[in-house]
């Protein structure tokens, strides 16, 4: 069972790296932009077969390792 | 327009960042992980009401800045 994570920034958070690519698109000529802001993506493959078990099972690895939990926000995506 | 685009290694390129996060979780118990990828996510707005031209726009983003086409593809969702 395979399940994506995608982990963002609060949005009250500031993001100085999606504010760098931001400023560097915007230094390369493209004008339409208005936001970007950037985060991680895990790609986890699990050997479960129950949906139910498997998601909770990635609660608990976003929340003991991979999400701070302060300043970030996770969606658990099933692929 | 909102469109996320989310960056992956290809699958025939080693993803040693992920692999760490991998035995960090088996590490720390949890034996039903069988495989975990680790990519970028970037989440761009856009000023441009058109969606066709919104993401060629973003095509443009991704092949001249936001993307390492030789070892990395990427995915550009409507949101």
């Amino acid at each position: 069972m395979k399940f994506a994570v995608i982990i963002t920034l609060k949005k009250d958070v500031l993001d100085p790296q999606g504010k760098v690519i931001e400023q560097t698109l915007q230094n390369m000529g493209i004008n339409s932009l208005k936001n970007l802001r950037q985060g991680k993506y895990i790609e986890i493959e699990l050997n479960e077969s129950d949906e139910k078990k498997a998601k909770s099972a990635i609660e608990n690895m976003c929340k003991k390792l991979l999400v701070n939990l302060i300043i970030e926000q996770y969606k658990i995506i099933k692929i």
